[in-house]
């Protein structure tokens, strides 16, 4: 067995490594509640560091949060509850799915956003039912991730004193020594960010204490606690080794490395008493920490029913029945973009959901997503709704899920769709944790124009949709930009991307075509429903329903006559029963031609065998778009006689 | 037309700002021949801002790159050598295409790294033929995001005192001031890096003449020198304003700038002649410097002969005509991981091929792309091979884009496939620029195992197939392997992804099957060619052939018969002949079944409409990978079963 096939054992070393500290946050500082791991005003705690699961799931043993010894040791098992790696959605009291490095770092800044933002809104002079911290061990791995670097710029920005991170110096990473490719002053860099900066010894736990202290007393600047530690502490021949870090310390090394910490050898998996004392005493020291907090909350309750009714609609994430009503309903014969038809529609949404907040990584005049009536999130300011992320699209992405778990809110993110990739790590987290985020797409394929191929997404449409379980919609027009922001709202199983035009789209005369609700559907037939037997399907999303329309038109000129489907959702169209979706694509109506201005690439399962795609197989250009649409054959005409061909080869 | 529209037409904020700086760098200290833009000893000027555009056009063409004046009044026209953001395959003397922010940053630390290997490699004690700065200028935007961090700690890290960059610090962003969401204290950042820092007033000529003498004096360390500019200068209403970052300043205020900077105000476009001269002067004062180089280099190859053989190879990325040769042949019946096959491989290839550079973002123990015999890249020893990156998947992939861009390498980068998403935009921008560099994805599916669906690739596969251009190959077994390498450096029109196993697959035998060559096709029969009407095609790509060899076993045994076809490249395979492709796929033999263990979504181009397809639409799970493979269906028998429920309805 090599050191990799080994390294599927586990990652001993960092458990053991912050043993010590994480001794003293758990037993000393961290305010939870075993016997309710949902309690509102618990500490977060977050392993950014997610290889060292099992020091996690050791402590939710110790503490009683059901994870049982045979949960232990079913460690890496199919379906038990101690994966390789913390998930969120499998065992009890995880915060967030860590592993992906540099993520759990982003989710603790949103959380500890989250809690400022509680805080401002339900806080009063007489009752605090909001107040507390997020700790979170991070690792190197975690700090060298950019990631990181961007949510702790954005972390000291806001002032998220409540923030406490503590930083396993180890020295140790898989490839060796961190001096290999990490020599920067990690402290200083933080400084520089506005962290409030702490060095000491991880194995002393009295300066751990100390410095946990302190941290909490600071209360304007994020903390930082670099603690020097010794991976895989104890274990004679391992200690300070990277053969630790991946791969378990085989059964000699064990039985010397318990030997050396006086520790029984036997049996193999064994909590002292003396080590059960101490937590159960913790835990029950805990106890009355929550019913305090119940006291003070019903009081807040009875003493403040409007926020009241507020907190339990945020907290339980419900939408106004009536939402639907609320939103606007656009007008025939204007043309209008749907990141602006979008934008009209958040204005609607905000007063509705008091959750909804969110905001845009440097681009809310072009993206749209600008709640105007809402104020700014800001430093020392966090009534508002509105957050400006800065350029730094990934932190975004792992903010906004941390809004999400922490819980309250119904959060937005936005970018141009090309900038998609840059937080596609944190998309994909967010969709396995089945957060209800919502993602604001603008500038969504080359129609993008002069900016060119940079900046034109071509493929992200597409690679979006690869992703399992995100609910990817593209609507056609404003009103249907209405029942995509619906879907999204109702949408609480995880999370969904809207994805809108920058050009002016018409808005479609539902009078003549089926009504923009029918979005809801992922698919549905648009125009053309009535024909019998039409001689040709045409498929398409977003902008390009309104070529498709155009093309039918000119096909009919032609004697020819065309059923016209809006697919704007791959993923809500295959959630139908099959009975819609044959009604929709009748297999006895063959020949189809999709639409779509990107990689065409997975439409063959909407078109068929003897249908075609019209797509891009390459990168864009930079030009006015309409030159884009007649260059790239984006027009109804084009479109007209590719499907002449189809019809009469 | 509101801001947005605007905004595509382009951004004269940042060129106004920064044409003070960008006079004093291109007239006083960068090294460059207008004539042959491909002089190897050249400083590299990257525009990381890439939405600066017109600053660089407007410099390539005061020093006659080529750009001439109607090349400039047709900006952001379609094939015009103008576009939105600077593009290196379209303009002269662009030397990287940016505007996704970030990018430029972290290509120009892969440059300044090349210059030091190169010079490492090539300079002797009596000729100094590598020897030039890279300098770049860098927005608020390309600092904000996470790729800059780990390019700027690696580049600190590596002490490359030859990388200068000059940060517009304008104080202004999309959304407004930088205050909004950036206050940290950039320079005391990149102090903590182990940067050299300097701060000047953006607009004091002579103060930027001196603080890049000063950064160029400075040998160990990068250089940043945080000019403080004024967006849009010498605009009397929009100066200092986030209207002017991307809007165009309009007619009228064009007319007061040129009245307010003292600049006749017709016609439009005007260069006086005072600044033509000016322009011209410094171009023909460095016109000896390549001439002198050229003498010099004319020495160095006659005392030199080997290196300059090396130096050939290296510039001109040739292989030896031998190179397949050289390469190991895997024998049969021995199981070996793809990954594994891969190390052996690249053993053979870094003595063939010298510009053969690279590492992993720490993972090299499980990618197994450590050149071993090789030695390390670190501070101060530049002769080695292999690079450690850190945790930094990101900056890897904008800095092996960097080596290529400079010149003389074929750069790898490696991790696990699931972290290619945090590489995402550094693969779209080497795709889009042709580079030949080479990825190294390993852990290629759920048979990752015990790490879980946080390390399991589902989507990742179909992902990166999306991009357009990119070469995805995932060869089936250890003598494929060497296959795919050969493929990847024989693609020099872009880059290749090479998708590897963790888990041991068999070495297939030959002697019974088609040859491992095959896999240059992209797809091919890999059994049953013979058969002369099969059952049933079953198409598999990796690890998945095995079992799809496996099924047509079982199936044999209950007299149908299948043919195995191995689909390792989609690209490869879509490139190949219609006639060679209808051979592997012929339409008449229409019952397919293709098995891949991630999404695939996709794949019904080549199953058809009567085909299936056996892959994942959701995450994986922690687990042993022969239980996932049970439990997922990836079994030869499962397999088996569903061929004969297709062969049978």
């Amino acid at each position: 067995m090599d050191a990799v096939e080994k390294a599927n054992s586990g990652h001993p070393g960092m458990p053991m490594g912050m043993a010590d500290v994480a001794y003293v946050l758990w037993t000393k500082h961290l305010k939870h509640s075993p016997a309710n791991p949902r309690w509102p005003d618990r500490d977060r705690f977050v392993l950014s560091a997610g290889h060292g699961s099992m020091l996690l799931y050791s402590l939710l043993h110790l503490f009683g949060y059901g994870l049982t010894m045979d949960d232990l040791k079913a460690f890496r098992q199919f379906e038990s509850h101690t994966p390789g790696h913390p998930e969120h959605c499998i065992t009890r009291g995880i915060e967030t799915t860590t592993g992906p490095l540099g993520q759990g770092f982003g989710n603790g800044v949103g959380m500890a956003l989250a809690e400022r933002l509680l805080a401002a809104r339900f806080n009063t002079s007489e009752h605090q039912v909001v107040d507390h911290f997020v700790y979170a061990i991070v690792s190197d791995g975690d700090l060298m991730e950019g990631v990181s670097s961007e949510a702790a710029s954005l972390a000291a920005h806001l002032g998220l004193g409540k923030l406490i991170y503590i930083y396993d110096d180890n020295h140790i990473t898989i490839e060796g020594n961190t001096e290999l490719a990490f020599s920067e002053d990690v402290g200083a860099r933080f400084q520089a960010y506005g962290w409030h900066v702490q060095r000491i010894d991880g194995h002393d736990r009295a300066a751990a204490h100390k410095a946990i202290e302190a941290a909490r007393a600071e209360t304007s600047r994020p903390s930082l606690i670099i603690a020097r530690t010794h991976i895989a502490r104890g274990s004679p021949n391992k200690q300070d080794t990277a053969a630790s870090h991946g791969a378990p310390l085989g059964e000699d090394e064990v039985r010397l490395t318990k030997e050396n910490l006086g520790f029984p050898t036997e049996p193999t998996f064994l909590v002292p008493n003396i080590v059960r004392d101490i937590f159960n005493q913790r835990r029950e020291a805990l106890e009355p920490k929550e019913a305090v907090w119940n006291e003070t909350f019903q009081d807040w309750r009875k003493a403040n029913p409007k926020l009241a009714a507020q907190w339990d609609a945020m907290m339980s994430n419900s939408l106004p029945a009536d939402l639907a009503d609320k939103l606007p309903q656009f007008e025939v014969d204007k043309e209008i973009a749907t990141r602006n038809a979008s934008s009209e529609v958040m204005q609607k949404i905000a007063p509705e959901v008091p959750g909804f907040v969110g905001g845009s990584a440097d681009l809310h005049p072009s993206t749209k997503t600008l709640l105007k009536e809402c104020g700014d999130i800001a430093p020392g300011r966090f009534e508002g709704r509105n957050l400006h992320f800065g350029v730094r699209e990934h932190a975004m992405g792992a903010i906004v899920s941390g809004l999400a778990l922490h819980g309250g809110f119904r959060p937005f993110g936005s970018t141009f769709l090309v900038f998609s990739d840059y937080m596609r790590p944190a998309i994909r987290l967010a969709t396995m944790m089945k957060l209800p985020v919502i993602y604001v797409f603008t500038h969504d394929s080359i129609f993008v124009g002069e900016d060119g191929p940079t900046h034109q997404p071509v493929e992200q449409m597409m690679a979006l949709r690869t992703i399992p379980h995100l609910t990817v919609i593209r609507p056609a027009d404003a009103n249907e930009t209405r029942e995509a922001w619906l879907a999204a709202l109702e949408n609480r199983d995880g999370p969904t991307a809207l994805i809108l035009t920058r050009q002016n789209v018409p808005v479609l005369d539902r009078q003549k075509l089926a009504p923009a609700q029918m979005l809801r559907q992922g698919g549905y037939v648009i125009a053309g429903e009535d024909i019998k037997d039409p001689d040709i399907i045409l498929i398409a999303s977003g902008s390009e329903v309104h070529l498709a329309l155009e093309a039918a038109k000119l096909l009919a000129e032609k004697g020819k006559q065309a059923r016209v489907v809006n697919l704007a959702s791959f993923e809500l169209f295959d959630k139908q029963p099959a009975s819609y979706r044959l009604q929709v694509l009748p297999p006895d109506m063959p020949v189809r031609l999709a639409i779509e201005a990107g990689i065409t690439f997975g439409w063959e399962k909407y078109v068929g065998d003897s249908g075609e795609t019209i797509g891009l197989d390459h990168f864009g250009a930079s030009a006015p778009y309409k030159v884009l649409m007649e260059k790239f054959g984006f027009t109804g005409g084009a479109i007209a006689e590719k499907a002449l061909e189809l019809i009469t080869r």
